[in-house]
């Protein structure tokens, strides 16, 4: 029997140097911000048997990447990321060892990002539910959003893509140390490079759900459209292009604005085609056949179990 | 068959409004807080089963709820609540109806309470469950922890206790008229409270687990003892002592001070006992027949299957 009492208690423990004016054990965290920055605030859920599942998750990746997704969604603004909150329900008889490693990843999340928790909640429930509350902070009127893109703009990609659909097909037998299966299991969000790009870009979103939706928020938003050179798609090794182009959860950033370097901290940033005017919000994707509809279809191909959208 | 993506698109219209420089619908949301404040941050669960069941709880106090309790913890810190994001995940097949009051109950929350949504998540899952994030601000240095009372303070307590235990007891038959009822489903907080109370108060907590169990708190985390005088806990009408001293979910407010008014707003504010010198941490209850330990007990003994505690 766990308990939710020896549950904050373990998690108050594990993260008391927060940082924070008041952290984990009061009513609420008491946090600061530098001067002059605006707060900047996202949540993400991962629920069992949607998101994850017990039998094929280590419960390590799952802490790791209810920071790790978080911390890419704040990156994807131009922001820094520096506080969270973890709220927990979990099952009365859940074996102490899955609570002992979902902490150890999210610590190591948190090492990673320079991210502190600084409180949560928890309760008791069926199933294991995890959201993360995250909050960061950048400069007033800096936040890069979706809806700035330009007819001109080029639009570019960090890393490569396909590579946790990929992952999420060789899970059941592939071996921990697949680049693709760690990639599933413990995403590495581009927050620094998002940073970076941040007084260039012109739109910006982390590819969570594929880059066929995720473009696809861009172009919508912005009232614009999209080419995309299909040969041009970094692919991960092992991934095609369908999986490139519709598989989500690689947490790479996919950016518009006039020009970027090539790479920048030695990641990749493949410029993949350009923003074109167009109020029907298409992406027209070239191939050596000619041109098509790229169609939004995001990883529930790959995944038919998963959550289709996110807020 | 209710999708996340009309979800999304169900709570963004609903909260357009919420005066954020970003609000709903990008990778994240950005705030702005008065200079010279600090952030706020806190988060609250209610699960299905857990803290409510469909079939006795409207889905507009499920709603309203999951926005008055985390007001009442920015409140207890004697800061102000301002933003919050909401993270759900809902069954597939749940009628869009609950999702309607759901989303009409934390609106008018939100109205009441001066707060607005900015974000979230959302995901499917078998039940229910929904985590929501709290951001306030408080000047810098005038927050008010549970870790400040000293001998010599009394204890306050606004409003009366056991008032939700009761309505808890009574929901299967009760009309929803019923005061008790009432306070069950649709919690007061009383965060303006806690804002005049902070110049004055050397702890503060609000009553969501039973007043045994928050004025332990208060006495553990200050390393003091507490007097409490039976006859002067402000009863509930039609709760008995036992559920006024470990009822939870009153969201009064439990304060420690050299001196309060006895009432503000027109809520009265009770003096219940004092602060004892004592590292024991003990809460020593005065009645007609002596002296006796009151121990933590807590509002599960009114509903069972409810949570033990909360980070």
């Amino acid at each position: 029997m766990y308990s939710e009492a020896a549950l904050v208690r373990k998690i108050r423990r594990r993260f008391s140097e927060s940082g924070a004016e008041v952290g984990i054990g009061d009513d609420a965290a008491v946090v600061d911000l530098p001067d002059g920055c605006r707060a900047v605030l996202c949540s993400y859920l991962l629920v069992e048997n949607t998101h994850f599942e017990r039998r094929t998750h280590p419960s390590d990746s799952v802490g790791f990447k209810s920071i790790a997704v978080n911390v890419s969604d704040i990156g994807a603004m131009g922001a820094v990321p520096t506080r969270c909150l973890i709220s927990m329900a979990v099952p009365a008889d859940l074996e102490e060892s899955w609570i002992d490693g979902f902490l150890d990843g999210a610590a190591e999340a948190c090492r990673s990002f320079n991210v502190a928790i600084v409180g949560g909640d928890s309760s008791s429930s069926e199933r294991i539910f995890v959201d993360v509350s995250m909050m960061g902070h950048v400069e007033a009127g800096r936040a890069v959003r979706r809806n700035g893109a330009r007819a001109g703009d080029r639009i570019y990609v960090t890393g490569c893509l396909g590579g946790a659909a990929l992952g999420s097909t060789r899970l059941e037998s592939g071996p921990r140390t697949d680049p693709a299966i760690r990639r599933h299991l413990y995403p590495e969000p581009r927050h620094r490079l998002g940073r970076q790009f941040a007084p260039q870009a012109t739109a910006m979103i982390d590819v969570s759900d594929g880059l066929s939706i995720d473009l696809g928020h861009i172009v919508t938003e912005s009232g614009v459209s999209a080419r995309i050179e299909r040969d041009s798609v970094p692919c991960h090794p092992g991934a095609g292009i369908e999986m490139a182009l519709h598989g989500g959860e690689d947490y790479e950033l996919l950016v518009t604005a006039p020009d970027l370097p090539a790479e920048v901290d030695g990641v990749p940033v493949v410029r993949i085609g350009e923003i074109i005017a167009g109020e029907s919000n298409r992406i027209v994707l070239v191939g050596d056949s000619g041109e098509a509809i790229l169609e939004p279809r995001g990883w529930q191909h790959f995944r038919p179990d998963a959550r289709q959208a996110s807020a």
